[in-house]
C-alpha cells in the first residue's frame, strides 16, 4: 500500500480521500493556510465542514506547518487547491516536493501567455521551477465532489506526460465506481475541462434570459439553451484545435460542460447575467467571490482576441464567447448573435 | 410570397406553421388520417389540440381528402409525419407530389440497409420511388415543438442535397428566432439527429439508477449522467464515421441530445428501466406506446451487430448502445459497465 498526501482540503481534494482510503492506502490530508477551521473541525469530528461528509477513518489531517513530514514517504502528491491557489502551490509547495514523487493535481484553468497561447498550470510549475525535474499530472472530467464522496459512479481522465505515471497514479486511485481514463495529450484534456466551464455560463445564459421574460424560476425553455450548448461544443472543437489538443477531447470538455450547467455558482451567475443584471450587480448577489468561469472566460478572450489581430484565428468563429467576455469585462448587456452560431 | 403545405398536423408539422405564416406565405394545414380531431377543433376553435396553442389566424386546414387540391400551386412541401408514418408517406403522399416540388420532413430516424448500413428517410423515398425525380430534404437539430410555437430562440440544420434548394427553403423559413444552417451531408446530419434519441434514453438510465438506491424523484445525481453523456459522444462520433458522415455533426447530436434528455417519454422510459423495471413493464408503464428512441435503438444495433460480425465494426467501441439494446430486445437488468467506457 502507498502513502499519499493531499495538499488542499477543499471539497475536491478531500473527496480524493474516498477511492485512496477504500483502496488502503494511508492518506494525509494536508489543509493550506486558508484550510484550517476545515481540518480542525475534521480532527475532532471526523467529518468535512463544507464537504458535509464523515471522512473515511483512516484519514490523517494536518496543518499546513506539518507539510514537510506529510511528504516525507509520500508516494504520491495530490493537489487539491483551485486555481486560485496555483501561486502558493508553487511557491511553497513545489520547492519542498521531494525529487520524482508524482503529483496529481485536480485544479482545472490555464494561464495566458505570449502571442495568444494558453499554458496549462502543469507546464507553469515547470516553467517557473527550471531547475527543478517536476512530475506533475492533472486530473480532469465531470466530477462533483460531493458524489464522489458518496460513491456515484464517475468517470474522470488523468492526464500527463509519462503514460508509465499514470497507469500507477490509476492503480492507485480507481475502484468500483470511480473510473480512470489515461491521456498524455495534456494541453487538449486540459484545455478542454478548463474552457467548459466560461460555456457552462454561457449555456445559462438563456435560462436567465427566459426569466427576463417569464419571471425568476418560470419553467426552462430548453431550445435556446441546446443552441448555446451546441455552439459550445463548435467553439471549444475549434479552440481545442487552435491550442493544438486533440479533438478527442471534445468529450471531457461535453461530459463536464453537462454536469456544470447543472449547478454551483457558475450557473447562478449566467442567469442572473440572463435575467439582465449587470456584471457587477451579479457579482454583488454573490458576494463578491470571483468565479473559475470568469477567470478563464477573461483568459481565452484575451488569448483569442491576440490571435484575431495576429490574424491566427478568426472572431467569427467564437461569437458566444467573446460576448460573454463583452458582458463581464465591458458590462454589455446579455445579447446573443443566434444568426451569427448559424453554419452553411 | 409562397405556398406551403404541410402534411402531418402533428405538434411539430404544425408549429412550423408559426415561422411560415409569420414570413408572409400561404400555410395549407393538411392532416393525415391520423389528425382528423386536431384539423376539426383547429377548424372551430383555430386551436391546436395537443400542442395547445392558437395557431397562426392565417392557417388553412384541410382534410387528407383535400391533399391534391392543396399541392397545387404550392412551391413547398413541409412532411410532418413521424417515423411511424414513413409508410403512408411513401405510399400516398409521394405519388402525388409534382415533378420538382421540394419536400422539407421533420422526420427523424434512420432505416436499416443491407450489410450493416443504416438508410435516411430521403433516401429510403427515393429508393421507394425509382421512377420519380425527388427532392427530399430534412431538418435536424435541437427543437421542440411547443418552444418554437412559443418563438423562443431555436437552432435547427437544413439537409439536402443540393444547396441552392436549400438557401430557398431558409429563405422562405428563418425568421428572428428560427436559425437555420444549410448541410449537403445527409446521412451526417440525419443519422445524428436519428442516434441521439437512442443515446437520450442511455443518459436518462442514470437517473432511474439513482432512483433505484433512493427512491423516486430523489435528488438528481450528475457525475454518472455525464459519464453516460460523454460516453454518448463517444459513441456518437464513432458511429457517425462508421456511416461515412462528418464528425462536424456531433455539434447536432450533442444539442439535440442535451434537450432530449429533459424531457418526454424517452426520458421517462429509460428512468424506469434504470429504477429496475424490465422493458415490458415500462412500456406497459407507458401505455404500450412505442417510442422513437426504442425503435432507433434497435436499427442502430442490429447494423452494429451485423457489422461487429463481418468486422467491420468493434463491440469495445459501442458498449453503451449495445447494452440499452440488450436491455430492451432481451430483457437484461440495467447493469452499466462504467470501466468499459475507459480510455487509454
Amino acid at each position: 500500500m502507498a502513502v499519499i498526501a493531499i495538499v488542499g482540503a477543499g471539497m475536491m481534494g478531500s473527496a480524493l480521500s474516498f477511492p485512496a482510503s477504500e483502496n488502503g492506502h494511508e492518506v494525509r490530508l494536508v489543509g493550506t493556510p486558508l484550510d484550517r477551521q476545515i481540518i480542525d473541525h475534521a480532527i475532532i469530528t471526523g467529518e468535512h465542514l463544507t464537504l458535509k461528509r464523515r471522512l473515511p477513518p483512516s484519514v490523517q489531517y494536518y496543518e499546513i506547518e506539518q507539510l514537510e513530514d506529510t511528504l516525507s514517504g509520500a508516494n504520491v502528491l495530490i493537489s487539491g487547491v483551485s486555481s486560485f491557489g496555483v501561486d502558493w502551490f508553487s511557491q511553497l509547495v513545489i520547492p519542498l516536493l521531494p525529487v520524482g514523487l508524482p503529483v496529481l493535481s485536480v485544479t482545472k484553468g490555464m494561464m495566458n501567455a505570449d502571442g495568444g497561447a494558453l499554458m496549462t498550470y502543469p507546464a507553469y510549475y515547470t516553467e517557473q521551477h527550471p531547475g527543478k525535474s517536476l512530475c506533475i499530472n492533472s486530473i480532469g472530467g465531470p466530477c462533483t465532489s460531493y458524489e464522489l464522496a458518496d460513491h456515484d459512479q464517475t468517470e474522470v481522465c488523468f492526464c500527463g506526460e509519462d503514460i508509465v505515471i499514470l497507469r500507477k497514479l490509476r492503480a492507485l486511485m480507481e475502484t468500483t465506481y470511480y473510473h480512470i481514463s489515461l491521456s498524455t495529450d495534456v494541453i487538449g484534456v486540459e484545455c478542454a475541462v478548463a474552457i467548459k466551464n466560461a460555456y457552462a455560463l454561457g449555456v445559462t445564459l438563456a435560462i436567465g434570459l427566459s426569466e427576463r421574460r417569464e419571471g425568476a424560476g418560470c419553467k426552462e425553455h430548453y431550445n435556446s439553451q441546446a443552441a448555446l450548448f451546441a455552439q459550445s461544443i463548435r467553439e471549444m472543437s475549434r479552440f481545442l484545435n487552435l491550442v493544438g489538443g486533440g479533438g478527442d477531447n471534445i468529450v471531457w470538455a461535453a461530459g463536464d460542460l453537462y454536469v456544470t450547467v447543472f449547478g454551483g455558482r457558475t450557473r447562478k451567475i449566467g442567469i442572473l447575467l440572463g435575467r439582465g443584471l449587470s456584471y457587477d450587480q451579479a457579482i454583488a448577489e454573490l458576494r463578491g467571490i470571483t468565479l473559475e468561469s470568469v477567470v478563464i472566460t477573461k483568459r481565452m478572450a484575451q488569448a483569442l482576441r491576440t490571435r484575431i489581430q495576429s490574424g491566427t484565428a478568426n472572431e467569427h468563429d467564437f461569437p458566444l464567447i467573446l460576448h460573454i467576455d463583452d458582458v463581464i469585462s465591458k458590462g454589455y448587456d446579455v445579447n446573443i448573435s443566434w444568426d451569427r452560431f448559424r453554419q452553411g
